[in-house]
């Protein structure tokens, strides 16, 4: 092999047997007796909310904190984890703007923003991160992001020039957006999403008509919310010079999906030479749009070939998933039970994500020759 | 891709459920779904005895004929199959040397000799083939494979410079072989083994010993008969320049594997780019010299790595396996009992072995940007 492949590995969860977080770790248990070099990127297609920082940090690495702002603008001692000597920070924004924090949610949700989840963001770069593991679940924010961008440096004004607020309140005067002071180490910052909502930023299925009365949005506001979300988005697109507001995913945590996503378009795939996926049961609805097929059309996008592995691969669906995916494997190594292959799907999936490496080891050296 | 792949599809027979021409048949099928041009090279590793030209003109081609010397010299009309629009001939040595043909085995043994599977390949190629299929089960013969290669032009002599027959009898006084007239066609010619058998031409495992006494060596004669072998191949091995005496199967056919293996050592591997074999059940007996192991070990010797498909695998073997296979797969799409796995185990291999070529030729393609 010429250099140590970078690989993506995007589960979903196994549904009834173990998580995305675990599904993600065994396949990389797997893969690292086939290269123990390679740069592998988890990206468990989980709900990145509380629970994520813990489960990643269990496999090593440091937990940290920062006193940062919350959601309602009070500090608060935010938990952040340091793995890979310190290369990479993994941050939960749950743990700053959190559904869970009273202080948070005791302000009504148009004056909240993410604003804390950006200054984490810089606190672990003083410290040295360049790589940036995101979870997104169980935010109690809908500011598209925008609180998380202005703490990295861009700004938001009205038509007379005025700096305003990342609120969803504030924005309503918004006017223009200057990213011409984004901190520049964003430049060569990586981040990895850790999301299960493939929703987009806005519209019917976007932030705010999907998830936020659950964060506070009252019906009545949604259409207004919604289009200050639109506006916020197409002058933040125009002066970062990147789209984002349609990805699948713009959506996901109040719309903090979108502005990762402006400032690290799907980051994990860069430059990676494979992607492997996974969930508990493949059939046809997994082709309708389920995360492995949403994952794969994004190493599709950016020319990188998605493995997929699953509990069971239903044989109908085989064709059109063969379409889509460099090889659909089952984590069965022979005949078994249901209740067998729930009971060890961690080891059988490190197994198999062994000799799909081993398979793509060969291949790859055959390739090159 | 670069270029087409060549593929070599050697798998055993998945006891229980299919033969290893059926099986090799499905995997076949399985990997045109990737590559409709890909060159597939099928060695099933079955004992390639009667039944074995039938099995493979099922697919298609034309059955053919040609009237050639039977074992003990008589003629007899020995089919053959022409596939691949005429380029490739499939030879089974038991329908010109059969142990079932009666006027072949009223002769002798130690007068019979393969010439006519030499005759045979000269009929083929005067009609344009130059890839040869050749079955070695069920044949009455005991000669090394010096017929065949008497037939093709290879000369044997005694010390006095007389030409002798190549049948054991005469070879008693072999003093000299020359190779300098052998049909210089078989410079561009490919021949493919099919056999299950895996000794070495001579000594106490070799042709003689095991397989002598069913086609009418007498026990006494054994020593004697091992030891013309073992000088015939010397000296055919130093007129051809190459040795295989001590080659797995060569001992296949009453040495007529160790006289093909000399003029196309295991040349369903040269210039392959990967190696799919097979069997209904991977234990640590599979370790022990079964055939997938065998047939992995001379694709390394070659440098194809080979790649497992089976009905099962053993977990406690699969890290031994891991060393020698560039991924071992199951046939089990998912959780299933084993009835449903024999039932279908045509239709899983060949989708085993399309998704396996997913994964290789989207592997192949990332090595060679």
């Amino acid at each position: 092999m010429a250099r140590r492949p970078i690989i993506v590995i995007a589960p979903d969860s196994f549904k009834g047997s173990i998580s995305a977080n675990a599904a993600a770790m065994a396949i990389a248990q797997g893969l690292a007796r086939v290269w123990p070099d390679a740069e592998l990127r988890l990206c468990p297609m989980a709900d990145g909310g509380e629970g994520t920082l813990d489960a990643i940090l269990s496999r090593g690495g440091q937990r940290r904190s920062a006193r940062v702002s919350g959601a309602g603008g009070m500090p608060i001692d935010a938990a952040y984890g340091s793995i890979d000597a310190g290369a990479t920070a993994v941050i939960e924004a749950a743990q700053v703007v959190g559904l869970t924090d009273p202080a948070g949610t005791a302000i009504d949700v148009e004056r909240r923003s993410t604003k804390g989840v950006g200054e984490l963001i810089r606190a672990a770069f003083d410290v040295g991160a360049r790589r940036f593991m995101i979870g997104l679940g169980g935010s109690s924010t809908n500011d598209g992001g925008a609180g998380m961008l202005v703490a990295l440096g861009l700004s938001l004004a009205d038509a007379a020039g005025r700096i305003i607020d990342p609120t969803p309140e504030a924005t309503a005067a918004l006017a223009a957006v200057d990213a011409t002071r984004l901190d520049t180490r964003l430049a060569r910052a990586r981040f990895t999403i850790m999301s299960d909502v493939s929703n987009p930023l806005t519209g019917s299925d976007g932030a705010t008509a999907v998830f936020g009365s659950q964060k506070g949005v009252r019906a009545e506001r949604i259409g207004e919310l919604d289009a200050r979300l639109a506006r916020f988005a197409a002058l933040a697109e125009k002066a970062i010079g990147r789209a984002a507001e349609d990805k699948p995913g713009a959506g996901a945590a109040g719309g903090l999906g979108f502005a990762l996503l402006l400032i690290g378009l799907d980051a994990a795939l860069d430059g990676a030479d494979w992607l492997i996926t996974g969930e508990g049961r493949t059939d046809k609805q997994t082709l309708l749009g389920k995360t492995p097929w949403v994952v794969a059309r994004r190493g599709a996008q950016a020319q990188v070939p998605a493995t997929l592995i699953s509990g069971g691969i239903d044989r109908v669906a085989l064709p059109a998933l063969a379409e889509r995916f460099a090889g659909c494997f089952s984590l069965a190594d022979g005949p078994m039970t249901l209740e067998d292959c729930v009971a060890n799907a961690a080891r059988l999936l490190a197994d198999r994500a062994e000799q799909a490496g081993r398979l793509y080891a060969a291949a790859r050296g055959a390739g090159a020759a």
